[in-house]
């Protein structure tokens, strides 16, 4: 019954497991007295949550900003709840729940709500594709269900359930065509499925993703860039035909979401071949070391594939969140952990840097390279970027654990204390590690009766060598299938493993197609890409990699919140120094860059 | 565009490569000189061909042997074609054709080819779907095929299309439903497509698939034996929802390539969901270390999941041989080396021990462990396995190379010289070898243009380590994706590659779940897996491994047909001697086994 063919394997929820770690902990901790606090405070001070009020006094005329700014003050309340899972805090649940009282009370009878279209054109409701109506209504599912795990306060689940309700009416018993022209709704809608189990949200999400590729969207034509195409919002053809990546990073990437959660959720496999392609397009020929997708400025997406320049690279860190976002979904579907890898990469690289390490300034765009006038900033008018960094963090919970009917698999390490119902049993899980920093993961498992089942370690792509041990001696009667290092037995009632992965720093080479990496090199230990700051280096300029350097490790608890540094010898003299990619341009403002020129 | 999505690999043809080797050119010649004559002699001997003489004079009542027997002559003759592909023959190939004309001469007016039925009870035709008419077609199909590229001769195939004609009528025309009692027909209407590019060919193989699962097949009492159910023949449920091997392996096998085919040549991705899972299930959980599959003598099929006792092994050759031909077709739709690795390992163990030496006895049945008892016989009622090995050894050479717009994949690792249209030019690629001997392997590359593309070389699963050289010179700049290590370079007008892999002996730990290998270790070198024979031994009885061991190889030219054997070595001290497991039951009959005690 190992891995049955028919399961998908299941998430642990947020809300199972407390971070413990330095890095993460940390940063929740950032998130709830920081980031939160100054992106309300941003909201109040740009009108986004004064929206509400007015639409709640139906003050036609007084909207403020850009018509889908509902969604940030959404993803900030789902970050709420993702923090008050982690840490208590009741001022900011107070001023959450009255948040919530406002927003609620902005909407409509029957059950509608956005602010742009009821402060300013309450007429046009649905009748223009490209508005993100739907959009803002996904990101309310996700906050709503965040706050409700959370808190179990369920206000504002029960208005979105009005919202989507209307939303259904207008469309289904309306009779019409619709094409989200941002994708999110769609993942939204399972998600809800799962909490209510109502199916209808089911065969909503499943009609929504059906609309695209038949000309029901805004075609050639999205906002007057005719150019673009239907291609900008993955809307050229049917999605189970679609086998490259293409147009809009962020939308193809919360596409691809609710793609891969309708076989998760309801055995719908009409879209499997799609996501196979779909992700050899992206990861194979359309993905940055870090772990970002999206080159170009442009379109906030695609070009054609192996084109990745280093310094104009977008890789927006809403598209990171995306790929940890499918990856995770990816791997609950195939049980591999290639797919864990590069969501891991994503986590730790590409996402993780959209994020100051005060937690008051944001990187929208993240590239390899800088030439010393990139900088994270503290908002910006299209601020989808800081919001999505509030609720990604803490809910990195998430992404540590998945099940199925007799197997644990373990794709995330980090220091941590989880507790889930598991076969007929609940079980404890404890991880104590100084990961990302070690590789040595001790992990404890409690349970009320033995049992039989798997626990399956996710061994890294970057691993070439590990121990393990079990109760204190060496165990060596694993195997390894899927890229996962799988131990079955029977487990005590408590059960101590020690998996000592190698965590060596590599020299990392381009892939040969990628012509601006020619002749370059990269370092990396474990999920970690470094990065060189001018302001470590003798000669920014001039550095090179020969290959023949002494990596020397220091874990410097002062610099930034606490990293490994790496620094570079040749012939017992320092040559250069290197920082985690995801920790830059958090020192004296500078150049930088993922990829040097390897030494000829 | 390297490995565009929408692009699945194309094999290149068994006429288009010249085996040169030791191992394979030898028994090539053998299948040509002792067992295509042998067969032909049995079938001559047990009514096989005399029944086609009688059926095209209608002499009724005279059929000899079992209802399926037709196929058997089919077989062969597609063993024929492809041996004439590679050696000349002209006393085979007149013989051959005036077996066609004897063939021919038996098909009825209306097309129907069948000399069971013609001779027994012509009026009950299309009747049963247990009798093998269809199945007999398909392997007619293959014949004509493989015969008409070898030769240009197309008399069989014209005769084929009637009768495949006649059945289409009689079902669709008719208005009918059918289930194959054995699957089989289904991937012969597609290579009827592919030679003909008639969709009629493709559409009808479609619905043959979709037939199953409906209750339209013979059900729960096949052959009386109600216990097996509809699962025998794999007619439980629609293909669309399979997600666990079970029933005959053989059918299983030629359905699971047939789905695969219209996936490959139509783009149906249909069956993608069952061909990932059913591969999960077959290769992870019910496949033994020779690539073999079915476990139980019973159902010729499958039990439960790691139920894969070694003396009882079922393992037909015929199955292991549809491994081959499935995991062939997966690493065209994938591009991925896994399933070329489980190609190979059915290829070099499960189905090559299924021939002698000699080439005139023969393995129906495949365990991993025997008491003594267990020989090949020169023949068998049921005769699939003996003209399963024909038409497969000589056929080896179409699983060497595959391409898609500019990738050439290099699966197997043969002495051969080969010529196939790629790109824009005609290329040659000759390799030289010892393989599967020893791990160096001289790749060249010629054709008349410089051209940018790359080749991909298949870094099998059992390879740790390996090195590479262009033209003399050591090349690094490879990158290793899919399994596969891939150069893209212009490559010049002649090119020299060496790829140098460690081939090193292993000592194989089983299944933790598999129960009956508990406490015992297997070994293999390259893609060999090696067993234990009585002969070679001191006492065979207590033979035990304890790690420690020093392995001595030698290419003894002598031993079966020339093989390296490993020689254990314990302090200095001959131990034990093991020889590839395709080799046993050569010498003095004795016992065998794979998996040995380990030493506690």
């Amino acid at each position: 019954m190992d891995n049955k063919g028919d399961k998908y394997l299941k998430a642990i929820d947020f809300n199972c497991t407390k971070i413990n770690d330095k890095l993460w902990k940390k940063r929740i901790e950032t998130i709830r007295d920081v980031t939160i606090p100054g992106c309300f405070k941003r909201c109040e001070e740009t009108g986004r949550i004064s929206n509400f009020h007015k639409a709640a006094k139906k003050i036609e005329g007084g909207f403020e900003g850009v018509y889908f700014n509902d969604s940030d003050v959404y993803k900030i309340i789902e970050g709420v709840g993702y923090v008050l899972s982690q840490v208590e805090d009741r001022e900011l649940e107070e001023y959450t729940d009255d948040l919530i009282h406002t927003i609620v009370d902005a909407q409509q009878k029957d059950g509608y709500l956005n602010t742009y279209f009821t402060l300013v054109k309450n007429e046009e409701k649905w009748t223009d594709m490209e508005r993100h109506e739907d959009y803002c209504i996904g990101h309310l599912i996700e906050a709503a269900i965040s706050y409700y795990k959370a808190t179990g306060k369920d206000r504002l689940l029960k208005a979105v359930i009005r919202a989507v309700d209307e939303f259904y009416t207008e469309m289904i018993t309306g009779g019409r065509n619709w094409v989200p022209g941002h994708q999110e709704i769609e993942l939204a809608l399972i998600k809800l499925y799962d909490e209510t189990k109502d199916r209808k949200y089911l065969e909503f999400s499943k009609w929504l993703l059906e609309q695209r590729g038949h000309g029901h969207g805004v075609g050639e034509n999205l906002w007057g860039v005719e150019k673009w195409g239907a291609v900008y919002a993955q809307d050229e053809k049917p999605i189970k035909e679609m086998t490259d990546i293409s147009g809009h990073a962020v939308r193809a990437m919360y596409m691809y979401c609710a793609m891969a959660d309708l076989l998760i959720t309801d055995g719908n496999y009409d879209y499997l071949h799609a996501l196979v392609k779909l992700w050899d397009s992206t990861v194979l020929r359309n993905m940055y070391l870090t772990g970002g997708i999206g080159s170009s400025k442009e379109n906030e997406g695609f070009t054609r594939d192996y084109d990745l320049p280093n310094d104009t690279a977008y890789c927006e860190t809403c598209a990171s969140v995306g790929m940890v976002m499918w990856n995770h979904r990816m791997n609950l579907i195939f049980g591999e952990s290639k797919y864990a890898d590069i969501m891991e990469r994503s986590i730790y690289n590409g996402a993780l840097s959209g994020m100051g390490e005060q937690g008051d300034v944001y990187f929208y765009v993240n590239p390899l390279e800088s030439d010393g006038t990139h900088h994270r900033e503290p908002w910006f008018d299209v601020s989808c970027c800081p919001t999505q960094i509030t609720r990604f963090v803490p809910s990195i919970g998430q992404y540590m654990y998945a099940v199925d009917e007799d197997n644990i698999y373990v794709n995330l390490f980090i220091k941590s204390d989880s507790r889930f119902n598991f076969a007929s049993d609940n079980i404890r899980i404890t991880q104590s590690t100084d990961y990302p920093w070690d590789g040595r993961v001790l992990i404890n498992i409690e349970q009320s009766i033995e049992e039989e089942f798997n626990i399956n370690l996710r061994c890294p792509s970057w691993c070439k060598d590990f121990q393990l041990m079990i109760n204190g001696r060496p165990f060596k009667d694993y195997y390894v299938e899927k890229g996962y290092i799988k131990i079955y037995r029977i487990w005590e009632k408590s059960t101590q493993i020690i998996l000592n992965m190698d965590m060596e720093t590599e020299i990392v080479k381009p892939h040969p197609r990628v012509l601006n990496n020619k002749g370059k090199v990269a370092l990396m230990r474990g999920p970690l890409v470094y990065c060189f700051e001018s302001v470590d280096q003798i000669d920014y300029d001039k550095l090179t990699i020969s290959g023949s350097e002494e990596f020397k490790l220091e874990f410097d608890e002062e610099l930034v919140g606490g990293i490994v540094k790496i620094s570079l010898y040749e012939k017992d003299e320092f040559k250069a120094m290197a920082v985690p990619y995801y920790a830059w341009d958090n020192r004296k403002a500078g150049k930088m860059k993922v990829w040097v020129d390897e030494a000829k």
